[in-house]
């Protein structure tokens, strides 16, 4: 029997690369969206679409209301903006408070309930080194904790949280992705797409993705409104 | 200025003392209820109540929709069982995965929006012994992590998470409770309460709070359907 694993896909770039390696590494793959009321809505439809194409053995979505909470751009009233060069070491607006943290824990809770010990998190410390909660000391210490918070783990089975793509720049990303079978096309990363999938071309999100398409001399099949 | 801190308060008899006591110690208290369909739907009306009679600043409820992924009798259609005397060693139907990783990082995420390094949370390691989760190393481990997840923490704030009730027995809650000026009358423990609050009487939630009064010698104010 193979193992189970949660897979945390938001249905962009890095979560499908992640989905691709779990994939490969035969395990059955459960899917797993949050919807916490972010402004880009076409992430849950992306989500769903590169479960499928996977072949996932099941695909699910939380909701979970952080809109109630606030404090970011992608949560709150606040305008996303353009990316700009000079502040890339600093953390941007269109961070949202714990949201690893709550977005692992809640695959935490599907997983003992499905019986699963293996996780897997598309973090990346290269492009976000400013995300606290995608470096690899927070995933060492919430893994820690996850081995003492659940009933699987008191009774002595080892969860296991898998981070394929923390050491990789977005281009070794985009390669490794398109080794494995990856469509980049179904997939969209852009924090102002519309419904469509069209992405925006100027927010941080889409330009380390178009860098990335760049510096891994690899066509970018996205579809933005700037370029 | 005082400090700020996020209470975790479903309005049970134990997360009401913790907001006591950390109303005792003098901090702008912002209590958090979760809504996570759960179906003692009383205990939202309770922390609410509970919220209010203690003057807290804020008193939020954060949706998650737990019922999407059931495996516990509070979120899927399991009966709550009798309280077993001899399955007190047991970890009960009633254990929701992963609950309090997800109810302290939705917390966590809400502490660093409004500013506030402290969060009170009414675990108990007496009573509810078989329960992982409300275990003193899980809950270091989760502090740990914790200090490694978040913007704030990052830039130097220490982050901490009181216990104040872990060492605690019922009994002992109780009396410290009354101490504070506590009212239980206003409190909701039992799994299967009706929308006005009566308790079942017979669940384990009923058998220890039952217990507990009569251990501390205070007059029990709950309305039982059953003795």
């Amino acid at each position: 029997m193979k193992k189970k694993c949660i897979v945390l896909l938001s249905g962009g770039l890095d979560s499908t690369t992640c989905l691709a390696v779990a994939k490969s590494q035969d395990y059955d793959c459960y899917t797993l969206a949050i919807d916490y009321g972010q402004r880009h809505r076409s992430e849950l439809l992306s989500s769903q679409r590169v479960s499928e194409y996977f072949n996932a053995n099941d695909h699910k979505v939380i909701n979970i209301d952080l809109r109630a909470i606030g404090g970011s751009a992608l949560t709150a009233d606040i305008e996303v903006p353009d990316h700009d060069v000079n502040k890339e070491s600093e953390i941007p607006v269109t961070y949202v408070p714990a949201r690893n943290t709550m977005f692992m824990s809640i695959a935490l809770g599907y997983a003992e309930t499905i019986g699963a010990n293996d996780m897997f998190i598309g973090v990346n410390a290269v492009d976000y080194s400013g995300y606290p909660d995608c470096r690899k000391e927070f995933i060492q210490a919430y893994e820690k904790m996850a081995n003492l918070a659940t009933k699987a783990q008191v009774e002595g089975q080892k969860f296991t949280i898998h981070t394929p793509l923390i050491d990789l720049t977005k281009a070794e990303i985009i390669k490794l992705g398109v080794e494995l079978g990856v469509d980049y096309g179904i997939t969209v990363s852009c924090y102002n797409a519309d419904e469509d999938g069209q992405a925006c071309g100027v927010c941080d999100s889409c330009y380390y993705r178009k860098q990335g398409f760049k510096d891994a001399n690899v066509k970018d099949p996205t579809r933005y409104l700037h370029d």
